[in-house]
């Protein structure tokens, strides 16, 4: 059970949101633009981001929903990198430029002064531009809120697998706020 | 200097909102709502959850501006209490019931499953009601974004205590993303 009342057996953020309607929409707002806008990084990349500073931050919920939002995005060809990021990123078959900014996003995922000039010249090297580095921090430390926030006040973490494939359907189509109000 | 091409001079989150105004947007507005939108907790209390987790997470831009902001909205007279919790919180003049809220603040700035139901429960024994306990979480996850955020791509933190003063008093009337376009 939740720390707070929230919507019983509605999952994680969504709860809190149907809680807190007027931060809710931000959050959503906030995960459309920084996951699905306009960015040099593909929305699958992104949620490879996601899922892996979720899973550094052994938060179950963002970590199992964003990881089947970036297999649904990927197809099921490529989807299996997904699975390589979570369970053994060192050996992960990834471009050396993700590779790269994934080592960014896991230095803010700690802190933000744990990013070095090196890592930046690596991810630069390899082909990153200012807006890739710019997204993948941000993307790194948005997580670093939304895991706190959903583990922070204990809400409910579906068990089964299923739950989290069709969060990922629904996810990949884009992030909007539940709406609170019944309509008359 | 920042990782990224960021206006000279502008410090912290700031210039970050310049950098990439969509997203600018979406966290001044959460910052306002957050910390002075309506809430059980006061603006005050609310910096100074935001400033307590700055300072655990060493951003020093956050710490500095958010303590300042704090010392404005107190007054002169009870300022001081900002220093004691930056300082030495286990020995702070706090309320019970903003102690037991601090001490949850620390447990989400370190990670989410680290509050536990005693941690809420010492924290409703001294009057917090499920608004208290959702905004201290949510604004101590939304700062171990923005810390992250502000120090992950190096923005420019100033030195001079003054510089913090002046931000104290802009922040304390609330927070509204910078304009980026020139009006014609």
């Amino acid at each position: 059970m939740a720390y707070i009342n929230v919507p019983e057996g509605v999952p994680g953020i969504r709860s809190l949101a149907m809680f807190r309607p007027e931060t809710g929409k931000l959050l959503y707002d906030l995960a459309q633009v920084l996951l699905r806008g306009e960015s040099p990084l593909t929305p699958a990349e992104r949620e490879i981001i996601a899922a892996h500073v979720s899973n550094r931050n052994e938060c179950r919920f963002c970590r199992d929903s964003h990881a089947a939002a970036a297999r649904v995005l990927l197809g099921d060809e490529k989807a299996a990198i997904v699975d390589e990021v979570i369970s053994d990123i060192d050996h992960a078959h990834l471009s050396e430029k993700m590779a790269a900014l994934l080592n960014i996003a896991g230095k803010v995922q700690i802190l933000g002064k744990q990013v070095t000039p090196d890592d930046i010249r690596r991810a630069r090297d390899a082909g990153a531009g200012d807006r890739d580095i710019h997204d993948t921090v941000l993307i790194a430390a948005a997580f670093s809120m939304f895991n706190r926030y959903v583990d922070g006040l204990a809400s409910f973490t579906p068990d089964d697998p299923e739950a989290y494939r069709a969060m990922g359907v629904r996810m990949a189509k884009g992030y909007v706020a539940p709406q609170t109000q019944t309509p008359s």
